[in-house]
């Protein structure tokens, strides 16, 4: 059977193509370590071949999302500012003409102070994520830069992002913190950071110190420290985003949460131990959202 | 001349020695890059007679502090509860018997919720920076591990830590916002960093995303990324500890800065901007702290 869409999440580090049906049903998935970071001299083309295994069908289109679409990828889809629906995503598509493929903008959002935040993939997820009829969502994205987003009607109204992915990797491989951790699991030691971190007057740069100390006064095993590490950032994100929620009279709505399973398991306990009901968005959002946002751009029926 | 005692600040990465006549005056400073880190198999003896530049002198007493002290040390001193004076410091020396070395123990201080937190060095150094007479002094040490310490009567009371140097430092080598900077120094964007963590509802897992947002709209030269970095953290630190400080009644103190004139700059100056007055500890707080615990001790008149 022949394919009506590619779509294509083109991340950093790796990039997934799915083809699909007419009716939006995944008819094959490709994935491949092949992220913009490890394509050399912008052979993008001979990499989305390696994808596909083969040339792209002729007379397919194909829609891709995420760091294709950055200064550093395939070519650059200027940010379209928030709030943005599917109509302005899909008057911010760039296409790469000779290839058939179109590019996915990412999103800008001003906070009142006028500083930018930004996502590129995200936006994908998220409208893969929405609710059919769409009202209002919180949704939440954890990841290496973790992003809060509300949505509205079908519209990304505003959104936040939070390094906590990040500020992990680096405390645990460079910091006098990740040296005195030994590896393990230890869900007390998680849920102990957790709970420090959601305590009034919680300070992370502080905070973060006590994985040392506890350590040292042997109140924390060794094999303890890394997720206690964890909890403490992802109980700070989750404090500082129940406040950004507040303050933006969300307060009330279930996070649906969007990502790779352990990690949002990992969320879904910090949520849960932050009063927050969370549940489960889709395995494959930005397969959905491609499919959604093909549509609405025209490029599938 | 001969010294009354040698006074020894041994680091992790760096020792320093001192000669003190009876009066407590600094004959001669030694410095060597012989921290604890870099001793190997325990060779102490052998490091102390490379600061020193040959054998110990007969008779006159050492007094060691720092990380020489630590479980990695020459010999541990366990850590003495807040609150401290020179009588808990005096009674908490533990010695090296045939060297005639004596070493400061480290502190340690429980929160209201038990959480522990120490320093291994820095009370000495905050010893050596009390006002005489002694009142109700507020001591800044920055740092990797920056500590603010409040002392009343010449007892430190109670202390807290935050890893602002350690975190600037793994972001700037590790993360994508380091790879964003070239370097250069720019104080507006020091200042605006400052600004942006001094602000309510400031929250540092989401504004150090800023640093990278501002760079790729071409709103923050790639010059000022680090100075808006180490901003963005020491305006967390100073909007921290200013509520640690107000929580323990302490409004009011001037902060006592103590630590390399670059960095307590860049402290003061963040300080300045938070509405905190700062002044300079003495230069030379190390020592001058060793030598009032040893006449504490004793070991000189």
């Amino acid at each position: 059977m022949s394919a009506a869409l590619i779509g294509i999440d083109w991340g950093t580090s790796s990039a997934r193509a799915w083809r699909f049906d007419v009716q939006g049903r995944i008819l094959a998935e490709h994935t491949a370590p092949l992220g913009v970071q490890r394509v050399e001299d912008g052979r993008f083309r001979y990499a989305l071949k390696s994808l596909l295994g083969g040339e792209a069908p002729e007379g397919v289109p194909l829609l891709a999302c995420g760091m294709i679409g950055s200064r550093q990828g395939w070519l650059e889809a200027p940010y379209v500012d928030c709030p943005a629906g599917f109509a302005a995503i899909a008057g911010g598509l760039v296409r790469v003409a000779e290839m058939g493929l179109a590019i996915v903008p990412g999103l800008k959002y001003r906070d009142a102070e006028g500083v930018p935040d930004v996502m590129r993939g995200e936006e994908t997820q998220i409208f893969g994520a929405l609710d059919d009829p769409a009202g209002r969502q919180l949704v939440v994205l954890p990841g290496t830069h973790s992003k809060w987003a509300l949505v509205e009607g079908s519209r990304i109204e505003r959104f936040a992002t939070f390094m906590t992915g990040e500020l992990y990797a680096v405390l645990c491989e460079h910091s006098i913190l990740g040296r005195l951790a030994v590896a393990g699991a230890d869900a007390a030691a998680f849920e102990r950071g957790i709970g420090a971190s959601l305590r009034p007057g919680a300070v992370l740069s502080h905070d973060l110190f006590s994985a040392r100390t506890l350590a040292l006064t042997g109140e924390l095993a060794p094999e303890g420290v890394a997720d206690y590490l964890s909890g403490l950032l992802l109980g700070a994100e989750v404090a500082a985003a129940l406040g950004w929620v507040e303050r933006n009279g969300a307060c009330g709505l279930d996070a649906t949460l969007v990502g790779a399973a352990a990690l949002c398991a990992r969320y879904d306990r910090a949520l849960a131990i932050a009063g927050l009901a969370a549940r489960s968005g889709p395995g494959d959002a930005a397969a959905r959202g491609l499919w959604r946002i093909a549509r609405h751009a025209g490029m599938v029926r």
